[in-house]
């Protein structure tokens, strides 16, 4: 039996491909600090877990198709605090934020038809695309200049007639940018030009480091029947584990079908949307510590980075991630290099080659994505080893 | 912005679409009887709640994509009860039952191929194939026979150069259909002769009643490179909100890949494998008794049935379904009817029409899917509900 040409093209998780050679690793006795992941340390808000254990049902029975109703009115007076106006009817749970993504891609694009995407951009959205054909076509960013947008010449040079939508995360995962009101704006208007929604992957929303305005796509009045939230409560709360994710638009034709899809797969986890209820009724003064502690870590990350000679690196204003040019030949070597070949102090560090967040050929090689999910003690190692590391390293530039 | 064809194209579930009406009938002070859906009324053994309780990591943090590798043992070990030997490596854990098949079909067949299904089917086994370009043939079966498979060169006549796989659940959703050794042997020779895939969908494995032999495709030992496996703990344990199910296969080469789209959606929920992981571990024992009850709801259901003039069942021999054939011009009207307009003692009952299980136009119109998941009291009552319903619909035949 031949497999689909699908499958067999699509390429695996730069993120999670090199799990198995860390694994080997820590198996040899190194500790390894995990930058690879965007796994957070910081705790979940314990009323998940005590939602959890309350729960006392004796049958564990279906969702409905749509979520939690009590889940998805957390979410309308969450998304209230942000001027954010959805109603019950336009919010549909999701498996995470994944599923929240796929969805969107197969309910606005057919195969052969295209997304934009600014890359480098979460490689995934190559995962859900591929699968089910649709192809992203990149505009390129930068890390010299911080990822902005180019000009609207620059991006609407990209659009073709199966140009569908422009799918954006924002803060953005890989690069932390975060983009000014005046990039949505040209977003909003090239997307009203050409007729294409705007799928808004907005699941670092509080993950902003500095006293600069955000703009969420929700909140761009004239554009609303375009735009299509993606949200998850994996980095909003610290529960990556739970998958709960949410798709949201004012669009009635596009939620109207979305459903069709959220009722082929029945439902999502009827305990874990319990959880998540109260996660989205936690007092927004939890994001201040959050936030706080993520920007102190991106801080230290900057400046121990930028004291690593040859590494280029711009400061990110959001998320927590951030991508680095680092002086070597290959990243990918370098980081399995890293893995396997190296440690200090009986430790090494693991970081996403950042290759495979681009769509070009070529571009990201000798880039990657580091992820500050660790606590300051843990990230001054961990720059320590990456310095150490690139001195050591055979194919430095 | 126009929506793709494939999500328009889609048709809703059939088995859920009718769910507002109902709730319109609840909320007017109807009570409703459920046969609509496949929400067992069983408890979920309490071993599956405890591991929740006893959660106690402070951050929920994402599982491997591959799945708690102590949740993939216990499958291991479940297996092997069934003489089904599959190793840890050829074992991931999906989202549901549902994601397990989307993915198989992924990752065998291409936009444009084809994969056989007997019908009627298990209606989303359509909403997994066409949001991803796969068309579903349909291998005509009859409720005036129980539902057999048709003869090998019947079956072969369907088979073009694009068939990929064959796709069929055992014990039958909806048809309540258990195949015999010679039916299995049919389809593995069918599979070997045309270098198909088998897709076996066996999430109701323990759902036999009678004292005849079940046979998985998983002990089919000449064709186990082309047996793929999908398997839930929905129905098997009554977790049906858990939605944790898995895709087994000793295709080396289809795992490698299946685990690219394991990557792309990250992980399973965390905490529901813990779960999970205590139900594998439950003592076969368990299913006697809940085989034992279902057994009588089914002699219960099928008894009451052909005493209602005009109604054309044979007797279901697993899971906990069956079609039904009623004397009535149009399925779909009557179940609607039944829930706004018939009531008897401020009650009424819910079934899902079968045309959604069939792919061949105009099958099917006459039929329901029962799935007798209440209990005998209860069934009793809807049984004598849909008789007196069936007198009084003025679109009797």
């Amino acid at each position: 039996m031949q497999l689909s040409n699908r499958i067999v093209s699509m390429q695996a998780s730069p993120i999670r491909k090199l799990v198995p050679i860390a694994d080997k690793a820590k198996k040899s006795g190194k500790k390894v600090y995990h930058l690879n992941i965007g796994q957070p340390d910081i705790e979940t808000p314990k009323v998940f877990f005590d939602a959890l254990k309350h729960f006392d049902e004796k049958v564990l029975a279906y969702s409905s198709s749509h979520g939690d109703q009590e889940l998805i009115q957390a979410m309308v007076d969450y998304y209230k605090k942000y001027d954010i106006e959805y109603e019950k009817s336009d919010i549909i749970i999701t498996n995470g934020g994944s599923e929240a993504l796929l969805f969107a891609i197969i309910a606005v694009a057919d195969p052969e038809d295209e997304i934009l995407v600014p890359e480098p951009f979460y490689t995934n959205y190559n995962g859900f695309s591929v699968p089910v054909g649709v192809t992203v076509k990149p505009i390129t960013t930068s890390p010299l200049d911080g990822f902005r947008l180019p000009s609207k010449e620059a991006l609407e040079k990209v659009i073709t007639p199966r140009t569908r939508a422009i799918l954006l995360s924002n803060p953005g995962n890989p690069t932390g940018v975060v983009y000014t009101r005046e990039e949505i704006q040209l977003i909003a208007d090239i997307a009203k030009a050409h007729d294409l929604f705007v799928i808004a992957d907005e699941v670092y929303r509080e993950f902003i480091y500095g006293d600069f305005e955000y703009t969420s796509f929700g909140t761009v009045k004239e554009i609303q029947d375009h735009v299509i939230i993606i949200d998850s409560i994996s980095k909003r709360y610290s529960a990556c584990g739970a998958r709960i994710g949410s798709i949201a638009s004012k669009n009635k034709a596009l939620m109207a079908n979305v459903m069709k899809l959220a009722q082929s797969r029945l439902c999502v986890p009827t305990i874990e949307q319990v959880g998540a209820k109260e996660l989205y009724k936690v007092d927004p003064s939890y994001f201040k510590g959050v936030n706080d502690e993520y920007r102190k870590r991106r801080d230290l990350v900057f400046k121990l980075l930028r004291e690593i000679p040859g590494v280029i690196v711009e400061e990110p204003k959001g998320a927590f991630y951030m991508v680095v040019k680092l002086p070597v030949d290959d990243a990918e070597k370098f980081v399995i290099w890293m893995l396997e070949e190296f440690s200090y102090k009986e430790a090494t560090v693991m970081m996403a080659p950042a290759e495979g967040f681009y769509a070009t050929p070529g571009l990201g090689v000798d880039e990657v994505r580091i992820a500050y999910v660790l606590n300051e003690d843990d990230l001054t190692a961990a720059m320590e080893i990456l310095k150490l590391g690139l001195e050591a390293y055979p194919g430095k530039k």
